[in-house]
């Protein structure tokens, strides 16, 4: 059954491809549709890595596939490749892909929309192939950390860059280890252990994804579509330490104080001064501190906190921002101990590198929009990608972002199809212009 | 057996009246080491509110008090009341008073010091009573709230204003309440259920109590014993909730955020700041945020927190200050709030009154120290005492304060026997004083 959900009455009248390619959003909302049915939890969307609800969207994807008179093949890890069975070239394909799990309780289009874009596009590319590249469709696996606490599985072992440990991570649950779970799902778990690389760099000319928006920015500013510039690495503690001296609220006056939750509020005060700073010279940069607490098992209301604990999260598409504000930070912290009487305590410090899109793929999807009467903005992505992967291997790699409401890993994610259209417009566009 | 422990060899020759007094040390020693062996509970000193460790503290000054030769009786509050035998004035006494209970696995002498220093006091009179107003040792029970969490049920019970339904309060363990305990330790609950005063304000000349400190300014000063300008009240919200709204780290920009701790530690910030420039100017003020914590159930390293609790405490002498200040955090919230987008709820507002010392007291114990050689400094007090249920009732009331290491409330008080004498020497003489 066709679902009307998030389908505009104007999209056929857009001055866009759209118009030739109206058909499609009757498909794409049918199976966004039929796997949503297929992969509901109750609550949400499951579809876990290695599991059930991917695999049974997969399947749903190589029926489709078949519909849509695609080849349809699935690499030794088990992710799926279509193309189009016509295409006889053999020089490297541009990929087109996503990833097909979800996070526990999650929503429907975050990596799923990416995987039927593509697919759009190879139909889109039926009657003449060689209007484009060579295409191929990647549907991932294994994208989402929320089940085995690690993210990117299934383009980390595609380019043979998942280390053979990962295979003992334990499931969310407790019960059971990533390596099993591959095991149950037909992956060739040995030459995952022997690291082997199913692809290399230089076997695809470009990796492209759309994505749905996990921020608020495009609702904001009224962007159905953009085109993301990087996607953001990340410097991450996650658990500082402050110490002072607990004492009786009462009877402690200011000057003998070593009060750690004054001691945090001010390094946080001053670091957020910061960040304010910075972004007016310009820079990419958001900064976060999602714990903090005084000790549960012995704070009150009427004792100096002597101990609180916080973590800390730079994001920026550039290191050298990372690294001068990591810097910041650790010279305020000195200075907040200094003036305070604490002390800072850091676990090991996580980085996370930033992923360029690459300038020439950047800039003809920016021409696709001014060819389709729409322009684009850019937009940095906050969160991770599999499209990182691909751009840190060397691939170049670009990503359309499509607006969404509500952010995603929830319920509530809340897409409109037309605004899906427009992103698969751009990727069709941008494969299409000489 | 007379321990050594806190006895200073220079203590005989001070210039001051312990000189003459010397051989109270080791009476003081006595008692507090056999009171201490009495009520030790393996970790600290427990000494329960209406409970087996108050009782054996109150049976063994009982027999102090007969070996010294004075009358001991019991009201039917059950607090413990020292007499000299041969005095038979009859206008109001002066008391000095402190009380009997501990806080479980607390220190030795937070309490039990003022009731021995009215107990030496008390025995330097007793050739010739007339060289002083008519004094009493009072020595209270039920101060602590650990126990029922209500404080100074002895002292409000003994002026009628513990309200009736303070006997149902539960006790610390859930098992029992305060009026079953007091049922068993012989208190006359029906009295006490009926609101009946044993005790008017008029009956007595003056309250003064001699108290550990319970912070850490007489250490750092090198102040062995002072006098207490007033009590500290303060205003409470032990519960304070600051909305923003949760997002994806790295995929929300600053100017879309509502962080809910970045917006706490904001306000914390501005109230510090408030705070060091008031007391710069004189006023008597302590802020405290014993508690903060992201929610725990839902907090990430990678989620902007959408909300934050935390609790907010002032005290000072000051009701004007406490009021001052309070609105100031309320103007403050405000700010913040239209700042940063967040929202500020409040549970109910807790007000305990300051309690202001007796001028005349003050300066007489003042003059005291003048007297003995040895003058003393003026200290507020941020802890609660009865001193500040006597006061607060109307009666004169003072306390004086002697050094102590490591704050109250722990087995690592430590109270130097020599500072304690120079306290019994300072009431001593403000009460012999012309």
């Amino acid at each position: 059954m066709v679902s009307d959900v998030g389908l505009k009455d104007d999209v056929a009248t857009l001055p866009t491809a759209t118009g030739t390619y109206s058909h499609q959003t009757a498909l794409v909302n049918r199976m966004l549709d039929e796997i949503g049915a297929l992969t509901r939890d109750g609550e949400g969307i499951t579809r876990e890595t290695y599991g059930a609800g991917e695999e049974n969207a997969i399947q749903a994807i190589e029926q489709y596939a078949a519909e849509l008179g695609f080849a349809a093949e699935r690499d030794r890890f088990q992710n799926l490749w279509l193309r189009l069975p016509l295409d006889h070239r053999t020089e490297p394909p541009v990929v087109i892909g996503s990833h097909m799990d979800s996070v526990p309780q999650g929503g429907n289009f975050d990596g799923l929309a990416g995987v039927l874009a593509g697919m759009l596009v190879l139909d889109r590319l039926r009657d003449d192939p060689t209007q484009a590249p060579p295409l191929r469709v990647l549907a991932l696996r294994a994208e989402e950390s929320a089940w085995f606490g690690k993210a990117y599985i299934g383009s980390l072992a595609l380019l043979g860059k998942l280390p053979a440990s990962a295979l003992a991570l334990r499931h969310r649950s407790g019960q059971g280890t990533l390596g099993e779970a591959m095991q149950r799902s037909g992956v060739d778990v040995d030459a995952l252990a022997r690291g082997e690389a199913l692809l290399a760099p230089s076997d695809i000319a470009a990796y492209l994804e759309l994505h749905i928006e996990q921020g608020p920015v495009m609702v904001a500013r009224g962007w159905p579509a953009t085109v993301v510039t990087g996607i953001r690495g990340n410097i991450r503690h996650n658990r500082v330490r402050c110490l002072g001296e607990t004492g009786h609220s009462g009877a402690v006056p200011r000057w003998l104080r070593k009060d750690a939750m004054l001691a945090v509020a001010d390094l946080l005060s001053r670091l957020d001064e910061h960040w304010r700073v910075l972004l007016q010279m310009g820079m990419d940069l958001v900064m976060t501190t999602g714990m903090c607490s005084t000790p549960a098992r012995s704070h009150a209301v009427s004792v100096i906190p002597g101990e609180v604990e916080f973590s800390f999260e730079v994001r920026s598409q550039s290191v050298d921002t990372l690294e001068r504000f990591y810097q910041l930070m650790q010279e305020e912290c000195r200075a907040v101990e200094k003036s305070r009487g604490v002390r800072f305590e850091f676990d090991g410090l996580i980085r996370s590198e930033p992923a360029a899109m690459d300038p020439d793929w950047i800039a003809r999807i920016e021409t696709a929009g001014q060819t389709l009467g729409a322009p684009i903005e850019r937009l940095p992505s906050g969160a991770g990608h599999d499209a990182a992967v691909f751009a840190n291997a060397g691939v170049p790699s670009a990503m359309v972002f499509v607006r969404n409401e509500h952010g995603s890993h929830n319920v509530h994610e809340a897409m409109e199809v037309a605004d899906f259209m427009q992103g698969v417009d751009l990727l069709h566009e941008a494969l299409i212009a000489r």
